[in-house]
């Protein structure tokens, strides 16, 4: 990534309002987007990529400000999210789970755990990756003495390659316990495999992971006091807390696209031969296409940052969440989760629509907007999102709490 | 109308909040909803309708409270508006309606003016009806001294019959110049014909209206000084306050389609006979449809209710008002306009699916929803709405203020 | 109805081709169209309407040649359905279920039984009506010597009061059996309830009818020899063959919609204000949406014709009838359901987009069209049509016949 | 390309029908699929694809028989161009533009030029390309005694270096008037580039070719007697003729993705670990997609069909052809191009959903269905497809005939 290089961020003071962070995020945004669409033909490993969301400061966008975090709240994350996946979803994608794996510590350790992981992680400025994937059993963890040890594998592992320390997530042996526990990703006995070949968000480093006996202190599993977990609704928040990180993702890969693509139409398209317009942006139906397009993902972003704020109210008295304020947050989550899924594939989608069959030359790359959303879209099927929200206002059942509801 | 009675809320105090006055609007929706069918059948003149949003306080709740008014702003009287449209989407629009005509006085006249009009019909709860029609220049003004004398015919005026004052509107002979005044329904050389029979939005006593020489002091002119008139931009946000009133009704029609279809479904439906399910509530297509509708609705509200907040900025500070930031609460009204119309006529048509065939009888009556928005929705083609937006953020373009933009 | 006089073709012979017997039907329909909202508002029986399709001798169009019907097959059974359904649905209904009530007894009967009902229908131009509603099992057959019984009540009877002959279905008592038979429609027992009052195909006349012990001989029992049915695989066609007559409805009345609409946009519609256009027909988003609407139409009608001809090749030989053949036919019927349900809402709610506000008036009545897709397209659920088509493909499932599959 | 091998077909006799054609167009596909998503990632040049679809004898489709064609219509080329475009969307096209190249002098030339042309392509199973691409008029075709000279460059030309003959088209100097030559692809001064390096439709060759002053005889020029051209209406058949090829190559896309996706969702999803269900298969919503996928699809194709059958009347006597039968057939292609690429966009977006998370590996290369229909797709606005619909219908106005309408 020749576009990216040390800069003045690693000098200037953080923003100090929310508004500042979003525009230091749209700089980075900028810088990201110059060769966005040969970095993802490439797909190489995103380091100097990971690099700049520490220079700029973004990484410890959450973390307390005593330590040199930048102390802000998770509707700021969720547009700054927004902002860098305009520009990158991989980069988006990235920085997301990052903050959901930093605060991981928050959603499921003991206030001693997340106090000093978040302290540690500012100063810092680590990126989180995580080896996590519940859906698959397969890593065990063996007790030896007080030492934790996992070993298995998981065929996904977001960040990893790119990452300083790393969420590892298995079960306890001979037990149905979950256990987390964040470790350097230098650990003896963690490979992560370059094995993430997929049709969109490639730079994403989502290769599986091998754990071959990672030892970590009992005393880093998160939440476990004298080795017995303590249980309480706020670990729940994990899933829409993360599936809000998937709803500006995929927005804000669909706003970059909508922005790409208006680019184009101003300053590239040709109007139609036979239409009798001399500019394609004075074209009734590309004018109509951007109109209807916008208006749907304004509707989109308004829902979600609406929920996000939602969601900052139980985030801000996690002792308070219960498990109905947890479901409905639950269950608006969902629903903007099926609106920026349908949104979001529908922008990327029909730019084309507006741009013209000269876009569709793979050095513009304008499908990547596409592939990635419809490969992230995917994470978990969006019918059971809508299940959630049908079930919720025809019978007022709030969804059990499992790893992806 | 049989349900609506003389009512507690005579006596009581006004709610001391936004969402005190939502409430208290869901109290009234709560009367109206409980013949709505029958009525819209009935399409009766709505004075008991209008006598509820009287004693209910409903009316004056963009009033002064000093006056005896409900001292609330926008984003609240939408939200109201939204409310009372679940129940009746033609006592919605009449209130909304009433909403803009009352705040016209403000939008045009001068502060003199606004302030004697806004005291006046707070303390008499008046209830405001417009003879206003722009497209239609059909109505001329001529001067008789102090006096202005008002001779024409108007195609549609909501609200008419049922209201204390009326806005009347025309041209000034020989001239270009609109003139508004506020008259009492009642004055002479005014009258209401029965004559507004359209499938949708039955009640609102939308039929034309004759001015034979109805006469107002010229001093009533709204916004004149000295018979010259004052412009200003804000006097032009009279579009998109009144369009963000639209957008509320639609949204109100919806949600109160969604609600009514979910009672039905959860009460009434059966489950199909070869489908393998005990209850309607458990079909997957019928969840799942709810779900859809459910977080399309969300969506545009989020959207409604993050322009009114926008929008109040504006009103906050009138004299702030620049072209540019009129234009930019045009253009996302507009959008909103679009999302809400698309959403408003999916979730009125498809509530059939999950209801089935048995909802269809007159007696349960479930098509005024869709009636009700399929005739309001085309105020103004929406297509010109996506217009605005498409050109917007295509080519930066704000729409030009007209009657419709 | 004024329109509908004794008419020339009480005296012209029959056409000589299908299209001229599709010809025929748009000349009924033409009559039927000059008043079709205003009988859609009186809601009145329809005898003066299925006068018209006996004068014209379209119910004869299935009948033997020999006897004096028209000797047509199905696919131009469909485009009549299809044509006079553009005027007005309810009495496309009425004549498409008088065709299949007409075919039911080839469909189920003995050779010996449909010659003779063939027969006596062509000569004497009866019109079918049906009290048939497997959902319901309420009628109960008992013997009586070489009599049936027919004792309970349907709640649906489509032709009913209108009908010159009447198709029950009931249970043998102490069995599973069904039994049809074609009896008198004033037969003693039979009572028509004039109970049909619904928000769509308001003339059909379809309430609720009850058996009072209506008599019939055993040997009108439609299938049965010696008082055992015997049971072919054809029989079950009668799922498919009428599924596309409802197919047929749909798809006429969303020509008839566009059709409408279109007259309406060239002669009555005002070009937008400010959209620069001096005739509504040369706005382009006007242009769009007929355009779009009508390539969708016209998709829905070649998949139905085509299906019509499939079907046609197994009502030609009824002994060669294979459960995979019919099973094929049924998924391709349930297709073009799912389809033209979609087409026909889609069409029969957009023409308001296309015609402007104007055209709400209840005199236009333009709501009739969705109104009466909207009430039929819910006779069983769309989402098991997509069931069937979809397990096809996905398993080579083939649909068990039942009432509905 | 290793799975295309000199194959059993070469020794074999020509099929008797058309269903025989379709049947050997399925057996071509079904070599062509075992390696699509291979080859498309490759991007090589399709020489043994070419090769295929000679020794398979489909190039000579629609030669005369007498000369060692198959004889067949365009119904028939339209139903392979689908077969193949299943498996392969670059090896439809190609195979699509080639039998539209190869009919070109029966559009264009005289009766003597176009009996040679067919009688030499059936002998030599030629292929043929074009470098016709009439919006840039930039190739000038000079004079020079009994030759012609063609000079300039075309920025698409598909299939050139793959073809053994090309269509040039360029206009006459100091005139108006374009000549199309069919000349030997090797001749000198023919250089194709390779520049084709698009998102979608990889394999078609469709790169630049530069005219570098290539000659050919005035009697090639084809339709011109004594050097005048001899007009008539079948000349403008070329543009619905073509565009009908796109029509099945982007339906034979769309059924091609479908089918790889239930193959895919049979063997390989898994189901939705909280859907409890056990099999992909047997989810509602998978059902339920596949079921509204496939109707969508059979409509468009049935759609597909008529309209073929209805241009084959006009090729079947061309002199007959006039431009109201010219016009309607093209009205009808532009509403069947407009549904066809709704329905491909949709289908080949949508089989994802279907397939779940761990189908976006670029192993698969699922994403190659919807990267070829969303190139080809914009060749021409369909925008303006669906004007032409829309102007026919609303005013009867047919489009005048252009190189795109």
């Amino acid at each position: 990534m020749t576009a990216v290089t040390p800069s003045a961020w690693q000098t200037e003071p953080f923003p100090d309002s929310p508004q500042g962070w979003i525009d230091r995020a749209a700089e980075v945004a900028a810088v990201l987007s110059t060769d966005a669409a040969a970095r993802d033909k490439a797909g190489a490993t995103p380091y100097a990529e990971v690099r700049l969301l520490k220079e700029s400061g973004l990484v410890t966008l959450l973390g307390p400000a005593e330590h040199g975090g930048g102390g802000q709240s998770w509707p700021t994350a969720y547009r700054v999210v927004r902002e860098i996946s305009k520009a990158d979803g991989s980069v988006g994608q990235l920085l997301g789970y990052h903050y959901l794996w930093n605060w991981a510590a928050r959603l499921v350790g003991t206030r001693e755990q997340w106090e000093h992981v978040e302290a540690e992680a500012a100063r810092n400025r680590w990126f989180f990756g995580g080896a996590v994937n519940p859906r698959d059993n397969d890593v065990v963890v063996t007790e030896d003495g007080e030492e934790l040890v996992f070993t298995g594998r998981k065929s996904f592992s977001t960040g990893s390659k790119v990452s300083d320390v790393t969420v590892l997530e298995g079960v306890l042996e001979g037990t149905q316990t979950h256990i987390f526990a964040i470790v350097p990703s230098n650990s003896a006995g963690l490979t992560f495999h370059d094995d993430w070949d997929n049709i969109g968000q490639r730079l994403t480093e989502s290769g599986s992971v091998t754990l071959d006996g990672v030892r970590t202190p009992w005393s880093s599993a998160a939440g476990f006091v004298d080795k017995v977990f303590q249980p309480r609704v706020y670990n729940t928040l994990n899933v829409p807390t993360i599936q809000l990180v998937f709803v500006n993702l995929y927005l804000g890969i669909a706003a970059g696209a909508l922005e790409t693509a208006a680019a184009y139409t101003r300053t590239k398209s040709r109007s139609w031969l036979h239409g009798g317009y001399d500019n394609a942006v004075d074209e009734p139906y590309v004018i109509d296409a951007y109109g209807d397009l916008t208006a749907k993902l304004w509707a989109a972003e308004a829902l979600a940052d609406r929920i996000a704020e939602e969601g900052e109210r139980l985030h801000g008295d996690p002792d308070a969440v219960t498990e109905a304020t947890r479901g409905e947050f639950e269950v608006r989550t969902a629903a903007a989760k099926a609106v920026a899924t349908e949104v979001s594939l529908e922008i990327t989608g029909r730019i084309f629509e507006v741009t013209g069959a000269r876009a569709t030359t793979s050095t513009e790359g304008l499908d990547r907007f596409w592939r990635n959303v419809r490969t992230h879209t995917l994470h978990d099927p969006v019918a059971y999102k809508r299940r959630e929200v049908g079930r919720f206002v025809l019978t007022g059942e709030i969804p059990e709490p499992t790893w992806y509801s």
